[in-house]
């Protein structure tokens, strides 16, 4: 067998990002840290962390790492099939979950905190786009993700959510600034839009659906849901935002859809590992429940 | 000279990650952007960009870009004191900045948006801590930052902006179930605490200062402030909050603090590129009247 002790460190160093930490985290010195990472990679036969900046995996330490996550996992479950096991009250478990940025702005914050309070884990949400979320499944740095990919990644279940509905938004000052004659591909190529960050696509896909035609838009990034309605409110672009995240704002005027009544809606997906179905099965039905709730079917 | 049509290529595809992208924001086809480039990495002799997903610059592509970015900030400096230099109206300037999600949040996203919304620059904000948001202006990845740190980096102005006052509090169920016989190191060992990614100090730091010596807490991750307080209220964990964020949670009783009246301040400071002092004045203003309104002086 492996030296699971050893494995331990590697995980926890890459998670924490310094040995410092990992040592804090482990209760042990630095140097102990050290001493067993050092003593896996020659087991091994290469390196396994770069020491760096935060300390980030090799290829063969990320495979390492990923088995012993999915160990421990492996040992949580048989503990809550067989109580006894646990000597002392069961460690609280690492459970990384990835989710788009907008979910968790608006329906999805609650029923990962639900679940959280309830079960003995420690939760690592990673914020990405909805059309990325599935890289992090795929590479196994999450065990669920919020994905905009109907098609389950190899190795695990996939559930409709329902659909996020967004609007084009703009305050009124900004429409009648840029868009006094009218919404185009003319107009669309002067007037600043926001973007969440450079894979955000959604502006680019309202634009080609009422354009019939890719227009190239000028582009404010800012990587936060609240700091958009803000930014728009205070007429820096259009963007598309969350419906629910802006409902007050529309209601009261300040900010007015582009075109009336052209929503896009995101269908979204719950994409969670088969080999976690025990552990996750509680958070599944949290996050149904609230997605049903919110989402659009 | 220095080929400025390939160096604009070079900072395009940085910028948007993708020789796609690139070609798209610069009107040509892929293959231009990529000839471009290469043309450039021979008379450099090195490699200029990685390509893989997304691209990203070497050390030396790193230094081209900036070095692009700065004679376009000179260019349009210049244009600003003599605007029948410009041709055409003027095109926008990128103009990237980073600030701490909790400043984003709270009061940073309005003054950001006016100045956008009546000046030529398209903005790339970039979120990070507020211990390691210098690090990007030392890179020179952006041109100005909101920052803990006092002391300006090299060719940078700082300017005090006040502190952001923040509350450690959890919800009234997690206190009286963690927290009945007390707050002190055995408990804040045990209850989950809530960090925002693995930079985020602050729980340790409020800890250390109540303790008077290091305590290892139990984290749950989650990046984005308005989610933190909605696991906050639904009993995830307890965590330290901009008091701005959840003044009306704490007056509905749906949190309270830990220890009555611990409040953590954290000094901030925007620090701006000198380079840049004559697009980043307006700017400055902005920021200092917002966080003169919303910070402790």
């Amino acid at each position: 067998m492996l030296d699971y002790a050893a494995l331990d460190a590697l995980a926890t160093v890459l998670r924490e990002g310094s040995f410092e930490r990992a040592a804090q985290a482990l209760h042990v010195t630095p140097s102990a840290v050290s001493q067993r990472i050092r003593a896996l990679e020659e087991r091994v036969g290469c390196a396994l962390v770069v020491r760096a900046q935060p300390c980030v995996a090799t290829e063969t330490g990320r495979r390492l790492s990923q088995h012993v996550d999915q160990v421990r996992l492996m040992e949580q479950q048989l503990q809550l099939a067989a109580p006894g096991l646990a000597a002392k009250a069961p460690a609280r478990l690492p459970l990384a979950v990835a989710v788009n940025a907008d979910s968790l702005a608006t329906w999805a914050a609650a029923p990962l905190a639900r679940f959280a309070a309830s079960h003995p884990v420690l939760m690592d949400v990673a914020i990405d786009d909805q059309d990325h979320t599935e890289e992090w499944l795929r590479s196994g740095q999450v065990l669920a993700a919020v994905s905009s990919q109907p098609r389950a990644v190899a190795g695990c279940n996939s559930r409709p959510l329902g659909a996020m509905r967004y609007r084009a938004a703009a305050s009124p000052d900004f429409i009648s600034r840029y868009f006094s004659a009218g919404v185009g591909a003319g107009s669309l190529a002067r007037a600043p839009s926001l973007v969440f960050n450079s894979k955000d696509e959604l502006q680019a896909r309202w634009a080609r659906r009422l354009c019939h035609r890719h227009v190239e838009l000028p582009r404010h990034r800012l990587p936060s849901s609240q700091a958009f309605v803000t930014a728009a409110v205070a007429g820096m672009g259009w963007g598309l935002h969350p419906e629910a995240l802006i409902a007050d704002e529309l209601a009261a005027g300040m900010l007015v859809e582009l075109v009336p009544d052209t929503p896009l809606d995101v269908p979204l997906f719950w994409q969670t590992a088969r080999l976690a179905a025990g552990l996750l099965g509680a958070l599944t039905g949290e996050v149904l429940e609230a997605a049903g709730a919110a989402l659009r079917t």
